[in-house]
């Protein structure tokens, strides 16, 4: 390549004449092109940072200075620069990871997964380094999706007022995941075109900037009567930052020098980036939502290598029949739309539709609004990110018994984008949730007929989760038999699972009856309320129970069950959950992760055979 | 009295004349003064409400039109207005609730007691009504404290794009419940005073606003020219809210004049309504924090009826010694200095004391970003208030198994406050959080030595909880003896308890023995996580099993002991799980709400007795 080859550290990137940046920052968009070609992760987000990243570590001294990514997502640049240039192995299992981890590089300020924290993260480390007397620098970067989150308001709003020298970069794409949305985006669609604006601030910073060193005195209460009385520059400014911009993101020099000026003036500053979202690929310019998470494609055309309709997609299909038939239903997405499966149903009820950007909590709480006065809302929402709504989900939610639907996508083992994407703990906190009915849908049919009951004929609180990809098997709809269903009736064990996870328990039981061992399979269609009285019918035959479940540990199915067996008397001969621990589930390949947890079909028969072995069964 | 005696219904608010409603406010305002005096409540922000209240009620047409308050604690004159004036039950079990409850009353539209809600329930309203073509008006009525909190921004952002007829009521007293904290209060002040601003606004109001009705093609477009092109007015401007104010609260007829006007403007309006908390009675006025929630208390002097000191008290004293050993030792508030005990930390260490307003988001990402380099941040929260933090406690705090404290105060049974204050849900939703320690103290000593522990000691998340209230039983420290304490030594029974809640298992058992019956008291003191084996040990030997526990039942530590027992192969001969249930929580005396549980030591008696004579032990 050419100068990329000779980047090992920030400081080879401090080294390079500002003559060659233009030259590094296309080597970079050609690797990343490539090296997404061939792993798949998120493309259009890097390609839009690529200067601003170089420019951050053109400033900034990691790991002493502190980079706080917001998302991380588009991170892959300042992974190059720091010395983490093999995709080979890249978001597999103990490969590079997609998003910064600190215990991947001391580079890596911070975890970064879900949006909107980096502010108070920032704020965080930088009271830190006051309180202890330390001189690093702290600096957020943060994009325009993510600043729609509550979160990023109140650490503005905190760090505003604490005067802790930290520099907010703001990466302003004018789009987020999908289009940001609300009144902020909006405003900052005006801060980026109002000409006169931009003429004000060019007079502002080129009259009084460069005097800002020796600035005292007279000069600044000049400038704060100014901001007072006559003008308040905007939101940024009103809330106790000094704002600068908007500046061409992808104009090295100008970001570099913003940023610079930033960190130099010791008091909490917004730098306000200007970028495009996939910049320098043209299929990712063209279609940068489409370039968001992708798999593996074809670099010269672009088109992605594997396809398929996953749950998401069966989801989007369903709901969008119901709302034909019901003109109450009503779609909620937080800034997800295509990663939900909403496409279709905007298309086709476009007043019925409502993405209210990244704001999980205001989406639980407008739902429950939109709910008790006889709407029927769906907010389709990954697994980890309504973790975001918990308190709501019990506050405005439930406590009232309102009939708001949540659409559960990426439950369970999410994989590639991992730890902090893995839909691990809804099992555990939905069940907490008072009244929340929770269905488990194996199939697309099933997706279908749950989806239908939750959304037509139940009331109050109910989830429907499903996970991340497609159906492995199709199966047909046996989840309106009733509460579960069962197959084999056999008398050695008891093997209960629910959701995709079932097709392992069944593969698991096929392979014990040709060895001889004659298992029941349960498979769970409802898990909240908890009705464990086909487990314990047959556990009372078979005295030996496993359940398999996707889902943390603690507050697990497996858990409940085996309560409900000690109060109902019943003293198993074994019993053995596996589920996803109470660990850190690693981000990978979703089925190395499932063998690495026990959960594929060879483990589970191997823990049968365990089981049984132990009490003298084989 | 006179006027108020002959108010039944908003209809005779509205029939009142202009001139009498100054008369109706104070009669409101010595109804309140005498009511709380004697059932205690939340007194200062109630008496800052009053001509507000009115105001709203002469305007909209409840429960046609939707009030949605937000927290809802200066809801008093709203329910004196709408037929509620039997204030003899006040907060008791049965009795009238302290906060809006559409369960008690057609008038409430919407549950409130947790903060920053109410512009994403009313949007969810607004968007209803359109969508269903009914024609009602939706308002909320938020304060600035409240504001201040994410959802509230993400709520406006979404609102003031939406175009949505609805009408936000900012109540700025200035001061939420402690001293508003943050860039919007400081902006919110300079709103409040800046006269060039209020001439500006004059100006406007009288040369634009009367036409308004009228307003059409080149005038509005003229005035989106000014807004866009020459001056931002503020953050709600810059949001897409048309913004009246500030206006005096106290002038009953200016403000009914604005509401008016802005539910006739049919688009997002937000009116800034200035307040005095506590107007109206001096103690009040003098010292607004303390009484914002209060006991009974003398009207004359306005001198608490009752004292105390409570665990929140004794942890602000640990926590302050604690400071004095370890100066990395910082405490963290949302909004809450008072109610969490930290107002002697803040006077002994003022610059490692940080309230960062409503907000608990951030302040849970803060102080990870603390932790990351260095601190030992205490963030003291509220059980209930937590549950806004619960995504972070994963992502920010867990994954990375950073060392931050939370102190759980208002852990389980709460009381009067109730049904949105209870702290039924930290047990289940903190023990599926990776790696989180929680600590059980049962009496204050405990608390001083479970807190050195998890600050000084511990690494990786940790929570103390700890309830409203004080010690019933002083008791000494048994915490550092072992996660657990065993009494008696009995074979009959084993009765596991943890927290304050163990006194009413000991009382029972006391009780127990006096009848012969032998039981084994194990009090847990920490609950996750959880080693089951000294109850384990217990159960094997008595084969009996009860555990009582002030937590909401799924995810519960008993549900948790059974699957143990029943995964160590142990039948119990009987067990039983008593705890707060799977529903809600009414509010209540807190021993009324132990009796109803069963929790309280008569009934824990009862239910072993019970248990015993089902398996034919008495």
């Amino acid at each position: 390549m050419g100068l990329l080859d000779n980047i090992h550290s920030p400081a080879d990137v401090k080294a390079l004449p500002p003559e060659a940046l233009e030259q590094l920052c296309r080597e970079i968009r050609e690797f990343l092109i490539d090296a997404l070609a061939a792993h798949g992760g998120h493309l259009a987000s890097n390609l839009g940072a690529v200067e601003l990243t170089v420019a951050l570590h053109r400033v900034y001294d990691t790991p002493r200075d502190k980079l706080v990514f917001d998302v991380g997502h588009q991170c892959y640049t300042h992974k190059l620069l720091t010395g983490r240039r093999d995709f080979s192995d890249f978001r597999d299992l103990e490969g590079m990871a997609g998003f910064p981890r600190p215990d991947e590089s001391a580079h890596d300020a911070f975890i970064a997964g879900h949006a909107s924290n980096s502010v108070s993260v920032a704020l965080g480390m930088a009271r830190a380094r006051t309180a202890l007397g330390e001189d690093y620098d702290v600096v957020a970067l943060i994009g325009d999706g993510a600043l729609n989150g509550g979160m990023a308001f109140e650490g503005i709003s905190d760090a505003g007022r604490s005067g802790e020298p930290l520099v907010v970069v703001l990466n302003d794409n004018g789009m987020s995941i999908d289009e940001s949305v609300g009144g902020l985006a909006e405003m900052l669609g005006r801060m980026r075109t109002r000409v006169e604006y931009i003429r004000f601030k060019k007079w502002y910073r080129s009259s009084i900037m460069p005097h800002i060193p020796w600035l005292s005195g007279e000069l600044a209460r000049m400038k704060q009567w100014l901001k007072e009385r006559i003008i308040t520059e905007n939101i940024f400014d009103d809330l106790g930052f000094e704002y600068i911009g908007p500046i061409n993101g992808h104009d090295i020099r100008k970001v570099e020098n913003a940023i610079r000026w930033a960190k130099e003036y010791r008091a909490p500053v917004l730098v306000h980036v200007i970028t495009q979202k996939g910049k320098g690929y043209a299929p990712a310019e063209k279609a940068p939502e489409a370039y968001h998470g992708v798999g593996a494609f074809d670099p010269e055309s672009g088109e992605p290598l594997s396809g398929g309709e996953d749950f998401s997609a069966a989801f989007g299909r369903a709901l969008t029949e119901l709302a034909g038939e019901d003109p109450k239903v009503v779609a909620i997405t937080a800034a997800m739309k295509e990663g939900t499966g909403l496409q279709q149903f905007q298309k086709a009820y476009p007043d019925r539709f409502f993405d209210v950007g990244i704001a999980e909590e205001h989406a639980c709480a407008m739902a429950a609004g939109m709910a008790s006065q006889g709407l029927k809302p769906v907010f389709a929402v990954y697994s980890t990110f309504l973790q975001r709504g918990y308190d709501m989900l019990i506050h405005d939610v439930a406590l009232m018994g309102l009939h708001v639907v949540f659409a559960v996508d990426r439950a369970g083992i999410v994989g590639r984008d991992g730890v902090t994407h893995q839909g691990s703990f809804d099992v555990a906190y939905l069940s907490s949730v008072p009244g929340m009915k929770i269905y488990a849908p194996a199939n697309f049919a099933e997706l279908r007929s749950m989806l239908r009951k939750a959304v037509l004929e139940d009331t109050g609180p109910v989830a429907v989760r499903y996970p991340r990809g497609g159906e492995d098997f199709a199966g047909s709809d046996t989840s309106d038999v009733s509460a579960k269903t069962v197959y084999f009736h056999g008398d050695d064990v008891t093997i209960v699972s629910y959701g995709t996870e079932i097709h392992e328990a069944m593969m698991a039981a096929r392979m014990l009856r040709n060895g001889d061992i004659e298992p029941e399979v349960i498979k769970l269609n409802v898990l909240s309320p908890l009705d464990p009285t086909p487990v314990l019918d047959s556990v009372r035959r078979t005295g030996a129970l496993l359940v398999a479940e996707e889902a943390c540990a603690a507050g697990c199915v497996g858990e409940k069950l085996l309560a409900a067996a000690e109060q109902a008397g019943i003293a198993l001969r074994a019993c053995r959950l596996v589920n996803l621990g109470d660990g850190v589930l690693p981000h990978g390949e979703p089925w190395k992760l499932r063998e690495k947890m026990g959960l594929d079909n060879g483990s589970l028969r191997d823990a049968v055979l365990e089981m049984l072995h132990a009490e003298g069964k084989t």
